[in-house]
């Protein structure tokens, strides 16, 4: 038993579909969740200032004393995971190998799909993790530029016009040719609907939902959760309060007004 | 006569709306541009987050000891003109007004539309600053969230779909009601084909070209031009240049490559 909190970060609203998760998994739990709101997004962004921005969203959380970090991010857990392990002994759980994990054993034909941003597809990260765990599994990769900004901005219902052109822009090509479609970036479950009518009937593993799954067992595991009391989520964004706590509070369908404090993360 | 170069920054591409025009009327000049393509888009983040972006942008061109300053971004001379000109004494040129000057000269049924930021069209610059040149001006003004992601993302040809699916979500309410639209956003001015076709015959003022006529203006008239010398143009963004590089040279139509290197602004 641990009482310490968990740390949990994403470039900005994605990650909090681990939160959701954890809420209903472990809700002794204190959460201290950072979305990088004043830098987002970073999927379109170079590899060296992913990596600079991951560090100083790790020493941000760090300076909480947690006792695990969940980077509830696709494209920090593909090209910085290295870096942020390196400044912290605390378990580190990424979104990828979890992610890979269930896909490979739910699809029953090996024809995988992977969505996620620029960065993550190019780095390779979900299709090494699953030719690692299936080398005969076909994997179908391709970027969705325009999901985060779409998903930061309010564009992510199922009637949204918008969204659903973007979608059939990415993924009219998987029609047929997969069972099995990951959502590698941890924004795009909140495009479920949208992408669920496009592609019906293949199964879509929800990175932000595995990857919370796999860190509760972890914790379990080393006996790091907190079996008593009842547990909170404090959040944390870089920009102003008000876009997160309103967009949040939809997505998590309970408010989070007054638990939204800015942090000056340069400093960081 | 002034031989030092002439300082533009914006929060990317779109202040290249600016340099255009600016290497067309005074070749002679060496500019600085700073696009800081690590932390765009300004427009959609608070007004304390853009302020400290745009002064930390400030201080950067300011290394350079240069002779005057040039804002080709809405947002930054919208939400923070006054924090830049309380670090410097040099001229400071805007979009803002020469903009709204140029709406105001051209309408004929004093019918303007503005289409900028969210942060932009919140403020109430454009609005403000036409009704101060024409009381009787009629000003319909609408954010468009999600055109600078386009643009930066590459997404900006006539035929794109997904950019005249975006745009018809935003401009069809002018149809029939102006006869004069303010591209109040510098990125704006790459999608003026697909805007062009939604709202034919209304005539498109673009931001970025006429704060650089302005510019010009303002330099000539207190003899801080550079009169003899070939100049030439050297950018800078925050993020790595291989994304701007392509996209600046497709925008420019001259390549631009070798001319760009990184900048770590956070430091500034």
């Amino acid at each position: 038993m641990d009482t310490r909190p968990i740390g949990v970060f994403d470039s900005g609203l994605g990650g909090l579909t681990a939160v959701k998760e954890l809420e209903r998994l472990i809700p002794n739990e204190n959460i201290i969740y950072f979305g990088d709101t004043g830098r987002v997004p970073y999927g379109t962004r170079g590899i060296n200032t992913i990596k600079k921005y991951a560090v100083s969203d790790m020493r941000f959380l760090l300076s909480f004393n947690v006792k695990a970090i969940i980077i509830a991010c696709g494209t920090v857990s593909s090209i910085a995971i290295d870096e942020v392990r390196r400044i912290t002994d605390l378990p580190v759980i990424g979104v990828v190998e979890p992610t890979a994990k269930t896909a490979v054993e739910v699809s029953k034909t090996g024809k995988i799909g992977v969505i996620a941003t620029s960065a993550t597809i190019s780095s390779g990260s979900f299709q090494k993790a699953i030719s690692k765990l299936n080398p005969d599994a076909e994997v179908i990769a391709r970027a969705c530029p325009l999901f985060v900004p779409l998903v930061e901005n309010g564009y992510f219902g199922r009637d949204c016009k918008l969204a659903q052109l973007a979608a059939h822009d990415y993924i009219d090509e998987f029609k047929g040719r997969i069972d099995t479609l990951i959502l590698g970036c941890t924004h795009y479950p909140l495009l479920r609907g949208v992408i669920e009518d496009i592609l019906p009937g293949v199964i879509l593993v929800d990175s932000g939902f595995e990857t919370a799954k796999t860190a509760v067992s972890l914790l379990s595991e080393q006996d790091l959760l907190n079996t008593s009391g009842k547990g909170s989520v404090h959040y944390y964004v870089s920009d102003q309060t008000s876009d997160f706590e309103r967009l949040a509070g939809i997505f998590l369908e309970h408010p989070v007004n007054g638990m939204v404090d800015t942090v000056d993360i340069e400093k960081y």
